[in-house]
């Protein structure tokens, strides 16, 4: 039995001089406490005499004693949807040679173009899987079956080619919207009394998911995005007032720009869409840059791409899928700073990178890879015990089975009063709030 | 309150064709059962109405309100041991920055190769930091401390020294022997009365740090075993009868072997520490690669360097820390796969590759960077609440205080049952065990 | 004596399918004519019975045996200006290094953001430079002197602040403005009568230096161009008419772009500023992609910053310096591609990207950083013995001097008639001109 | 008409201080002289009023106008042979796709596992190549056709099999013993009557190809070396007399290991087989060794593999080709290195790197795969022009057409005198000759 006791010098009396919060509830990262604990050991039992209730549990993924389907009879679809994000031939590859090489399945089919791919309109496009198609693929970025947007909601047509394919199990790799339509099919399938398997593989660069602490692709991303922050410290760093503006991938949710300000140790300002930012005024972000140049003589801002959007509040419009369209707040950033030094007549060297498809199209990092070829195992795993309506998911670093229900109610996001948000703001020294005071 | 049920399309009825174990206490992989769970949320404090046993709990690591240590008497030293692995300067970075930035210490000594800096025999060396002297050294790898092995047992000259430096703090950077020296030097300085705290970053590339799921480095490992496992690959790939041989690091645990051949994909045996295996006989490693190489023309195997040291039953010696000195497993495997298939007039071409050197000396990749960055800010804030005896540890995704006593006391290692070494072999579709029938 | 005399197997008597031109002048590419040869042996001597004219002839660049200057007396000065370019820090390196060890030069200062570190007006900003400040820094990108445009024009304060300094030797590192710049300071100088040798290493991100053949940081250029075209072609790829559109430099020469375009494999159209082509009418780039996006189903398109300027006519304007503004070549086709299939309501999707300041940015591969540290070498060698006036330049794989008169004279292009530009168009499979027949 | 007259500041009369040879012949870097001139128009035609001589024409490589081969009648065949290299899969993937798009050429075959795959005893082994086939296989090192040594003498065996095949022209990409076997089988097809082109691509990671001044994959192998000397720097660099060796290809010619010692610029010896070096001994490597440590703490050492054989003098074998074995260099370093600082009681660290198989099977770089594209271009046109018993080269930049014959007569080796060699000597500040005083 471990024994987890840390020791002490002696009692603390002396304030801290960080400027963390003490109250909680305020959005502003706070001190731990010393009776704050997490558990070592994760394991349980559900049951009357279990300490821990039935909706803290989460099954375990992996291979079955007893399974549901007969190997002779699968015939397995796999579709990829959405925008292109690092990994996806990895699963691709893992979900075919599992079904093949493990459980023997020898009818593998390849939905082209996303969803739409099974619908007529657009014209079926189905290749059919085996091991030696896949065996390189991991080596090139993409999707080998390519991907498009939308087309998921339209579950009925859906539904028909499935059942005229005679697919039994259908692996859905794609982000919040991909699942969702997946749960429609598969409550569509039920409707109509068919055996048929679906389970999600999450995709989602911005690592939003819920209940899910990673998603594949995103240490990738994270490696990319370095790259273009270092690129933008160096160009900022060789010119006097040199200003690197970086916009990075997060509609919802700021991970790959905190995780990349932490990795590349060179940012000096961090704007994400979980915490608010002024650019005008009294400890707005214009401001603190203006100090910070006149002190340093270069400065670095990374922005996820949802961040700030209440500065576009009278351009809201809505793409064809009903999704809000964001405002461009790497561009309008760069206004606003060329703006504001023009103003009072500072020369200023600004350079701004978006490197947005470099880092979607990018081939996964041996981390990624690793990561997909254990979901697709998992899938392939729960899939051929017949369960369905669920995505695969890493939970405390194991591999989990999530009702696609649940993982799609909310979204993952950074949590401002947390651990992870705190570091970052410590790496980059900006305060933790670039608000007017009120 | 999120209902995590999963739904099946049915009662599982047909035997798994996989080759899996049920019985469990055989070191063999296992399959999964229904009632396998994990705890998603894992928060939890102690006290006479918790469900959690004290010896369960884990200190949370982060920023304390109030500290021990008044920043103006602070004189902070940072020494590194052992061998090179990805991320020293990143670590030594950050804790710089945060005892300078945060916390307004102004004196803090880097200890030149390692414990060796503070024994008056080897020269005592040491260096003044601040951040700029350290802004750049997270782009080359190595230690700017430089480092070596042994010098951790002189303990009462260390803590002499320490004395003489006015120390009150000592930021520890290294593996299992590192630690235990630190421990030693920490209760020789409870023994005088001193007021200093130790903290340790537990560094060791082979990841086999007790309770601690990832120790930094290890990622970067695996990136750069990916590549020469990829070389071996290509190098088997293109001649009749290739074989490619890659040892990598792994002394008691095969964690770098297990998660690069799950990055590449392209692995057809695994070798591991934990899992012994036969050279001749029916079942044996040589009889299957004979087999896989008439089959397919080509393989690769990636070995753990503790892998099979029963071997060498009659060479063991020992080194002067005492350590037993491993046999070249690498070594051994070419020899007797090339004698095996000379002696059945066999031509092969085998490629033997030991990537070592160059992994050790890697630069951090930004997952490991950002690893470090975050060890570094919660090393400083333990010793600056006066926290003492402890390593910094990343367990369930969350940086906790882990006392170096209980680290010490066990390795951390593959579970032969568990899911990792069953992914591997999935990988591989090597059997989970190549030994002679009984 | 070689013997490099070709056999054949018999006489050519079949017409070559290939489009090529016969007639030179029409901006085609040409078939190769079998009496075309060139000289191995290039060394020669000038000299009344020489049978090579001395305009065919560059000296030989490398260390005299005699030298100008006094070591003792030796203060050298560098300077970087224009954008970032990838080895800068090698240049500025191998200069410092070899001034300090071969010759034993102790005073040697760096000259901070440009020839506007010269100019009191900006600020004088010179720092000191020795082995040890510069030992790491070509493992980072951009210049650890800073750098800035313009300044170059005010030769007189800048020549009073040469004087000021005592520099008897300054090193130029920059572009064809630059030294331009150079050579005006040298004549200044000439005329006040000083000793001060005025050499220049080239640095230009286009490979566009008359009679050189290459500039450092070009290759360098080309692989992380190929990185964004690669980045392009799986997005385009993996979309239904996907289209990827990647913008380049090359502001007279599409050098990068043609390069770029040969190493990746993957484009299918390259536009450069020596080629003109139309956009709309038969022949032309859009009804070239519309039949391609038909039979293929993707496109890649790459274009250098340069190309097509005639399509911004009436726009032209000129910035602080003279230089004409360039029209934004990029956006102008990513505009007219999405109308051209809008109307003829085709969905397609496309993707732009401009790696623009991630490829200047970048630390200098291997082969650049070889290049860099010669020509440093050798730009030391010159200015030690006297040698004014000149840049370091590489012809026909020889380190040569070249006077910086002729060098600025004009810029070097892609020959349109040339094996470069005719295997560019062979690996395209684009017609050698894209215009409405006349 | 260019000028291109340097001016100087005056008579150079000062005696430089570096320590180079005056003399010539002594294979000591020499200085330049001031008339030491290069042309810089290369191209010339032969003819009675030429001013050079044919012995000193290259033939251009390229289109020509008029071709010998009908396209519908072209069977072609494609062998790779000998060790690995980067870029060999991008030569055959130019070759097939400049005969099918370019000229039509429909029948492409690949021989597997080099000449092996045409002699009956070995298994005839043949594929048919076309554009989809080799569509992604530059994205893969090795190659696709697989590779063996030695088969080449059995010439009549091999033209027996090419004329069954009905071959037409056979492209041969090897290095120097594959070419002599080419111009054999061209020989033997000569004397059969035969109208069989034979074209080679010359492959040699050493790059020592008589006349051509680079090979593909050269600069991808000088990539990779230099990430290993930068492991071995890191190495060096982290451990009080800290030594990292580094053993690189090179058999006859030290090309790699000169340009990598430039490229890193982290080198302090570098061993080549061109220039003889003492161990023991007042001025041999150990004692320079020695006084680096104690000057510096650390060293680093690159050899090329064929430096130093001398020392094996008693030891030569030779294997099944005839080729000399050489005696492991690096191995020999090693113990003689330890050994010295042993009997001297001092402490030293010294980590080996072997890369060899890393570097053999690196994707090539961009820099390669256009310059494999473009080699592939030209060697389809050379064939379709009737063109044999050549090999495509880059001479002074420029592709040419080379005799097998020439280009196989001896080998490219650094010279001495030159200034690659001084360079690189000056790069690790090394004396000129490490040898003992006679």
């Amino acid at each position: 039995m471990p024994d987890f006791s840390i020791e002490t010098l002696g009692r603390c009396s002396i304030d801290s001089p960080l400027r963390l919060s003490v109250a909680r509830g305020n959005a502003e990262p706070v001190f731990v406490e010393d009776d704050q604990y997490i558990c070592y050991e994760i394991e349980a039992k559900p049951g009357p005499r279990s300490p821990v209730g039935r909706e803290n549990l989460l099954e375990l993924a992996g291979p079955r004693r007893h399974i549901y389907f007969s190997t002779a009879h699968v015939h397995a679809g796999i579709v990829t949807c959405g925008g292109l994000c690092p990994g996806l031939n990895d699963v691709i590859r893992s979900i075919v040679r599992s079904l093949w090489h493990l459980y023997g399945v020898r009818r593998i089919s390849g939905i082209r173009y996303g969803y739409k791919g099974l619908i007529p309109e657009y014209g079926l496009d189905v290749v059919p899987l085996n091991p030696d198609v896949v065996d390189d693929i991991h080596k090139i970025g993409g999707t080998m079956l390519g991907t498009s947007r939308g087309g998921g909601t339209r579950t009925s047509e859906i539904v028909d080619t499935i059942e005229q394919l005679n697919l039994n199990m259908l692996f859905t790799i794609g982000g919040d919207g991909t699942q969702k339509g997946a749960l429609a099919i598969a409550e569509e399938i039920e409707r109509r009394g068919l055996k048929i398997a679906v389970v999600g593989i999450p995709k989602t660069i911005d690592n939003d998911i819920e209940f899910v602490e990673k998603t594949f692709g995103f240490d990738t991303a994270v490696v990319k995005a370095s790259e273009a922050v270092a690129a933008a410290h160096m160009e900022a760093h060789s010119q006097r007032n040199g200003v690197g503006l970086v916009k990075l991938m997060g509609r919802d949710s700021g991970f790959i720009a905190v995780h990349t300000v932490l990795a590349v140790h060179e940012a000096n300002f961090v704007l994400i869409p979980e915490v608010p930012f002024d650019l005008e005024g009294p400890g707005g972000l214009l401001e603190l840059l203006e100090q910070r140049l006149s002190r340093r003589g270069h400065a670095v801002i990374v922005v996820a791409e949802g961040a700030g959007q209440y500065f576009f509040q009278n351009e809201t419009t809505y793409d064809a899928s009903g999704n809000r369209k964001l405002g461009d707040i790497g561009l309008l950033l760069k206004d606003r700073i060329e703006h504001w030094f023009q103003e009072r007549n500072i020369e200023i060297n600004l350079k701004y990178i978006d490197p947005s498809y470099m880092i979607r199209s990018a081939i996964a990092e041996p981390i990624d890879s690793m990561y997909c070829e254990r979901l697709g195992n998992n899938a392939v795993h729960a899939a051929m015990a017949g369960k369905t309506k669920l995505i695969i998911g890493l939970v405390n670093n194991t591999f989990v089975h999530i009702p696609i229900r649940t993982a799609t109610m909310g979204r993952k996001k950074v949590d401002p009063e947390g651990s992870l948000w705190r570091d970052a703001i410590e790496a980059t020294q900006q305060p933790a709030m670039m608000v007017n005071p009120r």
